[in-house]
């Protein structure tokens, strides 16, 4: 089971389906790119080196939407992360000898209407599958150890922004990815959680007084905690 | 049911056995009383009249400790009030005439282990049934309007100490009851009532997965509440 | 007085006016209906059985604005309430047989800004009296019990939107009623209370040093509660 | 009035009276001193230069004492620091030459009953009159700048224990000054300020539906605020 | 040092620069003033005397935004109030005999986006210098006593808006000032103080382990107490 | 550095001396063992199968106090840590076959003094090393996978005590460790992670203006966050 020792980080097996998974990449393959550390801020801006779509190109803003439109059409990502801010998306290139050392992501960040977000929720969707590239694995340096994260192309994972990590170099082949940040209605993760926790078993419940009382503290924590 | 519209109160019917009720309410005859304005403060001081068993004399502590352990082996009562400090119990007489006008108890009093506590929850236990006495019903003014309670010889109402009640004239009889504090583990009554309802929801689970995820919550929902 | 025993609750007698009452039940008879289940998600659908005036036709935002209006010039309902945010209005009819059953509203959604809102508080607006029906009456299944209301034309009831309620079969002729949420200021229940209490406190105090006190501790809780 | 732009810190003029003073300077001449530096901890002991009473002698638990319960009747104490938990007390002498340079007390400590506590509060009583010696003033290292105190003798100041502060030199004569800490039931300064300005409020008020709110509310904060 | 007793206040010195406020103070020279009472609400009203230029005119809004980009440009600011929302700016002018009696600024007000703010600090922009008027000082009535504030031309005070405070009766010269409140990321005065702490120790260490623990908590505690 | 990617659980290397070691193991051998399911509740008593030492015998309270005599004084353990209240410590046996199944410790328990505890951390002293036994390891399943821990004789392992974990099956010698649990200052495991993260960083500055700040800020944090 996917959720048995790991709740603090959600693995979506196959969530962008093999189709968008490939519009997607041949949309990208009509696209210019270019240094990512320009999307880099402070010390992040020395680690890293890859190269990223830019944005003001007609047709990113499509792909951009294909892919959100999947991640809020997925109820497990909803019920993990219970995203209420998205910010932009970045689609980024590792080609051979191409990394990203260690940083933690900004805490707070623009979103994509233009408003300011707290960045909770971080995600990397794997565009292109572990047979396409040697390295290139998304490494999680938690307080628990580190955790090697590579993924089918499709799946999805989502981790705490507060999760130190880097990309190890790309050894052959190219790595391609989508990563995004989400501000969850819930600021603290214990209490995300807890709801996912909630919710999860709630589901699995029959329509009696149970559940009901279930409901009822599900909603009062939802109010409670929401920020 | 008992709890479907009411679970800001609790009534825990024939909490106290028959037997129990014997033995406190004989023991009780052979004690002296005294005034109960001595155990009132400022304002409730005026409005109190009734008679109340003198702690200070031998058998006392005696029934105080029966009806508490009483209490503590409730279910109902632990997994609705959490208690964790208790004040000293009194033993009230009202005779025909005698009633407790409008008022709200003291929000920190002694403990009965001479540590200071917060008074977060009341009870009255009554020690005859509404058979005796005409009158004399607990009056809850509560945000939703009045109730008013009046139980079985052996049967208990707990409720939030914070509620503006009295004590209604008896207009014949004689109504004894048995009255006190407990300071909960969860100061918060909102909160108090999700511990509740949760730990209510998760007796009547199966020892599954879905058990095993809402009792990690309940856990830490105590631990983040308490106080 | 309205306040002493139910602060949980607000009832602002004839808070439409007469007149604005006739104006908006004209303007109504002029509108299409359509099934009310449309408005409606999960399993309160299932036991919604009335009649929605379609929010897309022409003269209906008129009406909403004159309901807020009236709404937003009580003095009242912004010290019981403080909104900060609105849902769009619905104008329900419950012919014969009608009835909405027990349930609870949704924790967060669409403010007439299009951004997210927290429902923190429910109203409805009686645009009949009690003369023109019977049955339909709205009932809260509150925590100390049952409470029907049931108001003249233009008079408003707030409560809490946590609280579980019904709308019971109409029995004889139409009622007719505008329902709608609001986020506050002020998040938690208990908190809100205690700025109304203080609130009204303060406009009953001469000019003097109490009065402005009392105001600083006021100003520094609304602060320290907002969210 | 002694209240109007200072309430961070109280000064309570007189609060110990000219005999209690008198008994208590006289007892404390018979008793041995030692150096200061014994009860300073970390950095605090290299800038502390004073002397003394040596706590292990016959008569200084009266003096002690007699000293707490002229400040545990000070309603005006009472209601500013709210003490749940008090320190041994420390009665110092401060000859020519002796100072105690800038530091900050320690946030927990020991209680008199054996228990640690929170240091909320510090308190300085003043045992000799300012005519008694030059300098030795009790300085306040405030956010808002500085601020020397030097008070008659039985004259008490109040203030935050993480308040910076030093004792300026003594030129001339001998200060003599006991000095203590609280825990306070209210953690935060800010709150605790709440509740002293809404206690003096409430006190000034008629018996009537204003003061009834208010009180409920006072006790309702207390209840939400104590820790 | 500028910080060392005073951090609840910051005083920026030369924050604008004097060709910004030769370019301001004779923009202002071209626009019509108006009374001082129509940004008034309340009891404040009843105090103010002094004019201010009427914001409905060419060339205000250019003034405003050269003096928000100077402050938004300002580390120091930055790191003290660390701002997510701005009022609009009035630019006032106190003639001899014109003051603004002692008041608080309201709680809430507009945001110059349109929306709600929450009033967490006030500044004030000295366009004239001492030698240009006698009196007018600005003068905060706070919890450790009255301080008087009165800077160079360009210079910039900031400070908590539920300080108490008035500006002195002008005596000789005229007055010219712009003011304006933040809603801070921070809410709680004691928290963004840590803050500014924490982030002006972290600037003046090298890139060691040291610097990236403190970095991960300033991170921690940004989020956990933003709102 | 053992902190680097492990700041969620505490391994102290040789926190007891091998003297202090010896002479504990050397007085449990002369103690009587009983099973140790009598020391669990619940579910986890199902799945427990070791030998504890009775503690009610003479001898055992002197190996438990200096075993919490040489962890109370580690600076590391203190700062990681920062217990206000300690459980009794037990001894546990495991020969071959024995072994504890998943299981969360209680969330409250009794503390040494009698008084009821918190149970925020749990800790495991090796008493034999990994030479004498196969198996047997301590296994955590954290929220980012499963870590075994098995120490050297005389190292002490401390981890949160919301981790479900389990000991393996000894499938050869003899496993002999202490077990207990602290009450820590600080409730929540981030807050507590963030004060251990100050405390190290502030023990490697000068004494400069730099550290006098963080030291203020680290105290206020303690104050805050204290339960």
């Amino acid at each position: 089971m996917w959720m048995q020792s790991e709740p603090s980080m959600l693995t979506a097996p196959n969530l962008l389906s093999s189709g968008l998974v490939e519009v997607v990449t041949t949309a990208l393959d009509g696209l210019t790119y270019r240094d990512g550390k320009g999307s880099a801020a402070g010390a992040a801006r020395q680690v890293k080196q890859n190269q990223e779509a830019d944005a003001d190109q007609g047709g990113y803003a499509d792909i951009e939407r294909m892919i959100k439109q999947a991640m809020v059409g997925s109820t497990l990502v909803g019920s993990y992360a219970r995203p209420v801010r998205w910010s932009r998306l970045i689609f980024s290139r590792y080609a051979v000898g191409d990394a990203y050392g260690e940083h933690v992501d900004a805490p707070f960040m623009r979103a994509d209407d233009g408003s300011e977000m707290r960045a909770d929720l971080s995600f990397t969707a794997f565009l292109t599958g572990p047979e396409a590239y040697d390295g290139g694995e998304l490494v999680l340096d938690t307080p628990w150890g580190r955790h090697a994260v590579k993924l089918e192309a499709g799946s999805v994972v989502v981790y705490p922004t507060s999760v130190l990590h880097f990309v190890a170099p790309v050894r052959s082949g190219v790595r391609q990815v989508c990563v995004g940040w989400m501000q969850s209605r819930i600021r603290d993760h214990e209490q995300r959680t807890m709801m996912f926790d909630l919710e999860r078993s709630i589901s699995g419940l029959a329509q009696d007084e149970n559940r009901r009382r279930l409901t009822r503290v599900f909603a009062g924590l939802l109010k409670m905690w929401s920020s």
